[in-house]
């Protein structure tokens, strides 16, 4: 029954410190920023670990490694579970390489105890997912053919270097392309990134589908006078009418069970103490699980911003500047994972990604599920970033029942 | 009767103009910043005027410029009229340059006429009132002793330099100081830097004195946080506090008959449109011509500030970086305005100045008034700053009368 096995945490937690070693930093973090050296270390010593188990290692042309466990039948196409292993400038040791490493560690147990399947199961380690230089999840978005080859080859970096050039540099240009077609399901793990497994103290979050998301840019005009001569009823105070909008976004977002609405930028012009603003340039970044929902926050935020302008003789620009429509994750697989915690005894809940992850390219063409695991005060993208070791190892759980139950039953995704 | 006396309008535009071609920029405003050499222009060209008039000119050692027509009794002290001639970096014709050469033109009249008063006459054009280098006010400051000039000789602009080099660099390090004691009264002509007279259709702003100010750093702490993964109800989010701070110092001024508040800068940290901003840094400006509701408006910001921080579990710091308190002027001198701008006919209002000006430091020495004229939208410190040819002569016709009445009339000030 290899509903019986389980990882060795000890080996888990060794891999992830000495993966962490590449690119550490002095306050416990990491800077491994992808197509750089230090990601070419983590790339070399994920290989040497990978070829030391006799897994097949593949590159493919934007990077993206795959090493693969055979499976018994011939034919079939193999179950993929990984992560990334490229870090933020100032990143964590858990972010993306707690996805490849707890991949890593699940078939280092079939191997400890010759554990066959029916499907091959293949790790994956994707190029550049935080997007510290070109753009995030490039190497998923390659994969699947969101974004072609040959335009990302031609991306630059801000020093003026091609994707490709710097492919070629670090040696992880490669030849074979996998196809999205052959590649029967897709699991990632990762840490929550968000604070609610820790707040309703879960070890498991089961990943219902990744958030619908808006950007937009606004930008509000008014006129820009001398805060002393200037009576409070005849300014057009644009800073006052960009506090209006913030506000009003928070209870969008607020009237909603699960939106989320901030404000992350805000500028306003010329910005000196004495002076009523003129002008504020502002962010927004709406989102919801629920595609009907977040239309209907987009339409209530663009009244809000119209009636604002009225009231306080603004004008006002929004510009939807990205749009990524909610990502419902395979409800089989989705089974998989929920099933597996329950089985194990983890508490779990069922969530929904808030961040972005190379697992919502995946969805787009193939079955996917991903597993999450509590993080420390929420916090990622932070040298800070935590997780226990007994979370690492409950997540690695997690995807290695999941990971075998795809890859020996024959269900219907 | 010296009632019937009026300037010659055609000639005081004309200074205007010559003055205004002095520093010229492209847009048809001005860039005549203090201690330059643009400023030296300026000050020769007002020096030759007055030599040609016969007054005698005097530089004190701040570089303060003093040009009096001699009165008809000796030992009175002189009635003071002026203003500055330096200018913003990017200014306009008349905010400065009006009042100096409303009173050169004033004086003019005078000689055309043959008349004669009791006490002098002193012109006065004050030296870096814009601080667009230095600090602002600087040549009032110190002559009225608010500024010890040893102090001011070791002020260093961004190249390093000191007051003292630059005054002796441009000609203008004179050497016999003024005692304000020695000044009878002032009055200081100049357009309002607001909306008001124009709003209200009157020729004449009669400036009962200066309004008082409080500014504000507040910074605001929350936690950084992933604007995906983050629900709203765990969320401290340092720029929704900021918002709420702002809406409020726009009621405590609107709650209060010429309160005034402004948030003219806002920083959110660190400034990202999927990051929750966990930093705030806001500057507050607060404003009222009565020092005890100036009180109770700085209560009640510190109140919001403490409740917005506890309502959104923030922390919060407030530093008072400058106060000033309200400047009543001279109420037997302010009536001399408003009686000269009623005889001559013009429409009035008594008006608190909501810029800062050298009268406030002269008030707090000398008898003061102030006379507005209404600028174009209420743009100041600004190229397109205008004024008309009418409003110009009426303003300095006021000034004209209200200063021979001081220089002629026992009057207790």
């Amino acid at each position: 029954m290899t509903t019986n096995v389980r990882v060795n945490a000890g080996r888990l937690w060794s891999s992830l410190m000495e993966m962490a070693a590449i690119g550490a930093t002095a306050k416990g973090g990491v800077r491994r920023i992808g197509l750089t050296d230090e990601d070419r270390q983590g790339r070399d010593l994920f290989r040497r670990w990978c070829d030391r188990q006799g897994y097949a290692v593949r590159i493919d042309p934007c990077g993206n490694m795959f090493a693969r466990r055979a499976g018994t039948e011939s034919g079939l196409a193999p179950v993929m579970i990984g992560s990334h292993l490229d870090s933020q400038p100032t990143g964590g040791k858990f972010d993306g390489a707690f996805g490849v490493l707890a991949a890593l560690e699940a078939m280092r147990t079939l191997d400890d105890l010759g554990v066959t399947t029916r499907r091959p199961i293949e790790i994956v380690n994707w190029t550049n997912e935080e997007g510290a230089v070109f753009r995030p999840m490039l190497g998923s978005e390659v994969f699947t053919g969101a974004l072609p080859l040959d335009t990302a080859y031609q991306l630059r970096d801000p020093a003026g270097e091609t994707l490709e050039s710097r492919l070629t540099a670090i040696g992880y240009r490669g030849e074979r392309a996998l196809d999205p077609n052959d590649v029967h399901c897709y699991f990632e793990a990762h840490i929550e990134q968000g604070p609610i497994l820790e707040i309703e103290r879960k070890t498991i979050g089961v990943v219902t589908g990744g958030i619908g998301l808006m950007w937009y840019k606004i930008k509000i005009v008014g006129v820009e006078a001398h805060a002393g001569p200037t009576p409070m009823n005849v300014r057009r105070d644009a800073l006052m009418g960009a506090a209006e909008v913030a506000l009003a976004v928070r209870e969008i977002a607020r009237a909603r069970s699960g939106g989320r609405g901030t404000v992350g930028c805000l500028t306003p012009y010329p910005s000196s103490p004495n002076v009523i603003p003129g002008i504020v340039e502002m962010t927004v970044d709406l989102r919801h699980e629920n595609a009907a929902e977040l239309t209907r926050m987009d339409s209530a935020f663009r009244a809000v911003v119209a009636t604002v302008g009225q009231e306080n003789k603004l004008a006002s620009e929004v510009d939807l500047t990205v749009e990524s429509p909610p990502i419902p994750f395979n409800p089989v697989l989705v089974g998989f994972v929920r099933d597996a915690a329950e089985s194990l005894g983890f508490s779990h809940l069922d969530i929904v990604s808030g961040a972005g992850h190379d697992a919502f390219h995946m969805a787009r063409r193939v079955p996917t599920a991903m597993v999450f695991i509590p993080c420390e005060n929420g916090i990622s993208h932070n040298e800070s970033e935590n997780a226990t070791q007994f979370d690492c190892e409950a997540g690695c759980n997690v995807l290695l029942q999941a990971a075998l139950r795809a890859a020996n039953e024959a269900s219907e995704l």
